[in-house]
């Protein structure tokens, strides 16, 4: 078995060398240089350039290093959905569409942007490359406040707010007003300036409990719904909602929260407060659709309102030393994960990569599954984006495959077409014609995957840590290798998930290799859960994940838990040093290392306990 | 003179009657007969076919006579601004763009919507005709409340909400929950059941006052924007403000209001509540931009959570028999302005026509101003959007003229330029390039209007009642026939305005006829003004408006003030008969009939005065 992965790595190396020297040999046009005569804003003068492209083709923009301030007032324009994230009003200074082999090069500098702008947006265009530069905001889309007092009679915290984030109080409630962005309180996290990290066991105190329940309504339970209806889409955000906390200021710059429903903030953490969820993702830094080939090279992503990087229906992506990380004494870099993939093929590449103190996860690779709603012709469906933020998502092209899924009977596909033609009727509804005719068992209300769509995915040499929620959420049935890595993350380091009713994020994950990695103090939120999780949210006996190694890793870790294994038929764990980091206090000191469900043809070696754990298997495992 | 609008009118119909035998004569392609098989849900058949129409071609569109519905979930969506309105993703049932020459015909159908829709995205046509169909929404986008109590001790009132309203109340603010949809009780006037009409004097008590000033902010005011930042667009709307009023629920469907500010609403009338202004204009009728030649005949809006129809940079529009309308025991028809052209040219008619109970005004005719902000070479500028209800309008194709315009100086164009290109670089801010040098007197900060881009304007035997705000806006330098109408609004019948720096709606009117029409009991609601306005913002001597006639119109009055002139150089006012109406109690009973300012070569002869007032003149008028 280790012959197998280690073939499958330098596999994945050779295409990756070979696929760069191609795109140096193709490069054409002229190298357009920018100096810091543009610097107060740099964006007219880039947008010009730009969209002159195809009458005067681009090999290189290159910056003479400095400082350039980009200003979204003569920015590009561009609608655009963007998975995962909320704003369909794209202002870009780089409107990278329809280009070809092209290289950005900030030569060192810092871009500094200013409001809802995407940075990067790049779509239907082959071998970019952008690299050498650091990515900021002048303004934070995310608020930080220092607590300074609790009081557990009153059930009242106080913030000291800085000057940086300017803020009003509306009918008892806190805004964050920014340049051209305003943001409630709303996702909030704890953060301890200490270690810069999230603050140990923050899921006792945090989220802030922002909603209750409203009680008065009339008449509004009569309102009937032709079809599915999404109550967590916007248009329903406050539905049966109200605000449960009250703010007041003590002086300027202090101000006290009443009504917090968890146990109050303690004194000297950081509260990292972002806005109301589903609102709160407007600026990502790098938005990449439809491309085949991106290389990011020495990027240093300091801040972002959204992810670092969201690529959708992409091929043959190289992170290297891309990094994201926080500046100017944040505690937050990214608001949203560092990097994201939907529905990517080819390679996907991260390496020597910094994924620092971002809101999400480090990387999230997966799929999506959309609902069959209307058998529309013997080859033709009516299909469903289930979740609004996939909405606009289209799942295929032409002659990919498709997989038909019925989660009640498997996690993997009953059968599969391949596409003829997708026709975009609007974002939550696509009309699908197959170049087969369609299965008899195919029924209105399975689901449908796109099994063309998932990446040669390798994360190596990276550190991720102090961040909110994941490292790496890996739903993917290709091929993945972990390795070398360090994880410090305050919930799983690795989670494989089959999200199908919630999310609805695809891929089920099989050949999975995780070694040489370096697991330190995941999971100390507060949750009690595994730092490598293999889980279904389908309550069945169904195999969901396959062919997983993990292997040589070194886990020093304050709590037990380890791994959790559900539904999975094949996994090898096998020469890992697991080690007590004594940091923290052991949350759930009962806990063995391993626990297992619903599993079979796993294999446990040479593993060395050195840890806390009296048991390795849970005492009823046999 | 009489002879030269006479003519002018005569020259109007001939063109008229030729187009439209035009249009008969080249249509070509398939006669789609839909019936009632679609009738649950009409949206996805309709969607389907239109969607084929460049490989099918079809000439007419004929619904068997019934009532459709159509619901969003399946409809076609399409990116779009729309002046006056709110929202950028449009979902309708007919997405007619690049047609030509079609008929739809609804055969006496009436067509149900559900939620946000557009029922007729029309754009980049040619000669399209709809006929013989009544619009109606299941739910409206605004809601009624009939004031059943109200206390001037404790300074609140009751409402009586009716099952058809739901609601909810969150934190003491009321929102009415829809099919897709919620409003706040935002913006709101009184309406009078016996008479369903706008309440007389309803300004003494509405819009209910929802806003006041926040008083605690922190460092907000120390936020430096570089460029010019338009406080009145939506991510600035609550900057500021919080809400003032607090609901409650006495038992259920009825409501007590506390925190009003001007004196509480009467019992007996019933409260229209659309919702928050900037938010509540979602969904027009029709919505026309870049169609050459459209006919509308016997329609009947009922309802739109928008205007009836908003027409942009189209020409020759002729609405014949078609109707704005309230339907099912609802005071209000549509939320906004029965119709609105923007940037229209050739010829505009609205002949025969009914615009009852719309929320704002029958029809305004007019340009748009934008602002130089940079002179980028010898014959290129760059301009901004002032108003945020124009932002991603398109001011003019190539070969159009250009005014320039420096309102210190004049209302009209101090020189011209024709266009050779404009590039679209977002919502803001354009670059456009002339055909000639810039003049050198040209300065950042003038504004630009599209001279080539004003109607012909015929509005004939049409009846305007009922409505909250204005008969007709017109702010047109071309020429404009009012002729055989009955007038009976809340404000001005007819405002003729310059409104240059908060509206940004471009036009000083020129040739205007006003004949033959009957106005009756116009401005009702409290306003002290007349009931034809000229008026300009610029608070200057400089000449706006030029040959305007007045003649042979009745005034059926319950007040004094008829005619209100300013900035304007030839007017004439003559054979009109006066009468007082006796309707409603004075108001204003010190007024004369005629007031006048800035202004010279006025003539008045043989009017009939009736009425009430004392002084035809302001007394010291010489």
């Amino acid at each position: 078995m280790k012959n197998r992965y280690l073939l499958l790595t330098v596999a994945i190396f050779s295409v990756l060398v070979i696929g760069c020297a191609n795109a140096e040999k193709k490069t054409s046009g002229e190298t357009v240089v920018f100096d810091l005569t543009i610097s107060d804003d740099a964006t007219p003068a880039v947008v010009e350039r730009i969209l002159q492209y195809q009458e005067k083709p681009i090999k290189a923009i290159k910056f003479n290093k400095g400082t350039y301030h980009f200003y979204p007032d003569k920015g590009y324009e561009k609608f655009a959905y963007i998975s995962n994230h909320g704003d369909l009003m794209v202002n870009t200074p780089f409107p990278l569409e329809h280009f070809k082999n092209i290289t950005i090069d900030g030569q060192g500098s810092t871009f500094i942007f200013h409001g809802v702008m995407i940075p990067f947006f790049i779509v239907n265009s082959e071998n970019i490359m952008v690299k050498n530069l650091s990515i900021d905001w002048q303004d934070s889309f995310h608020s930080e406040g220092l607590i300074v007092a609790n009081n557990v009679k009153n059930k009242t915290f106080d913030m000291q707010i800085s000057d940086e984030y300017p803020y009003e109080i509306r009918n008892g409630q806190i805004y964050f007003i920014k340049e051209y962005y305003e943001h409630t309180l709303g996702q909030s996290i704890l953060y301890d300036p200490k270690r810069k990290a999230i603050a140990f066991n923050t899921e006792a105190y945090t989220g802030i409990t922002t909603f209750k329940t409203a009680t008065t309504s009339h008449n509004t339970n009569n309102i009937n719904y032709k079809y599915i209806v999404d109550k967590r889409d916007l248009e329903y955000k406050y539905l049966g909602k109200e605000n449960r906390l009250f703010v007041e200021e003590l002086k300027p710059g202090l101000v006290r929260v009443h009504g917090h429903g968890k146990k109050l903030p303690p004194v000297g953490l950081i509260l990292s407060m972002k806005g109301t969820q589903g609102f709160n993702r407007t600026s990502p830094a790098f938005k990449i659709t439809h491309v085949n080939g991106f290389n990011g090279e020495n990027i240093n992503i300091h801040h972002a309102g959204g992810m670092g990087l969201i690529a959708e229906n992409s091929s043959d992506l190289i992170l290297d030393c891309f990094n994201v990380t926080p500046s100017q004494g944040r505690m937050v870099s990214t608001t949203a994960d560092a990097t994201h993939f939907v529905g990517c093929r080819g390679k996907v590449v991260l390496k020597n990569c910094t994924f620092n103190n971002q809101l999400d996860d480090a990387s999230n690779v997966h799929g999506t599954y959309q609902k069959i709603v209307d058998i529309l012709g013997p080859n033709k469906l009516g299909v469903r984006m289930m979740h609004h933020q996939q909405k606009g998502f289209v799942i295929a092209q032409p002659n990919d495959t498709i997989g038909l899924v019925r989660l009640e009977k498997s996690f993997f596909p009953y059968g599969s077409l391949t596409v003829k033609d997708i026709k975009y009727i609007n974002n939550r509804y696509q009309i699908i014609a197959f170049n087969e005719t369609l299965p008899k068992e195919l029924e209105v209300g399975d689901l449908i995957e796109n099994l063309s769509a998932y990446p040669n995915l390798l994360v190596q040499n990276c550190t991720i840590s102090n961040n909110r929620a994941r490292g790496l959420l890996l739903s993917n049935p290709k091929n993945t290798v972990i390795e070398d890595n360090v994880f410090s993350t305050e919930m799983e380091a690795l989670l494989l998930p089959v999200e199908s009713s919630f999310w609805f994020e695809s891929g089920n994950a099989t050949n999975v290799v995780i070694k040489n990695n370096t697991f330190i103090d995941c999971q100390h939120s507060g949750f009690n859960k595994g730092v490598i999780r293999l889980v279904t949210d389908d309550n069945n006996e169904h195999i969901a994940f396959r062919n997983i190694i993990i292997s040589n890793n070194t886990f020093k870790q304050f709590d037990n838990l380890i791994l959790e294994v559900s539904n999975t038929d094949g996994l090898k764990f096998e020469k890992n040093v697991i080690s007590n980091s004594e940091t923290f206090p052991q949350l759930n000191p009962e806990n063995p290392i391993v626990k297992i469900e619903k599993s079979k043809n796993l294999e446990f070696s040479d593993n060395e306990n050195n840890g806390n754990a009296t048991d390795f298997f849970e005492p009823d495992y046999k």
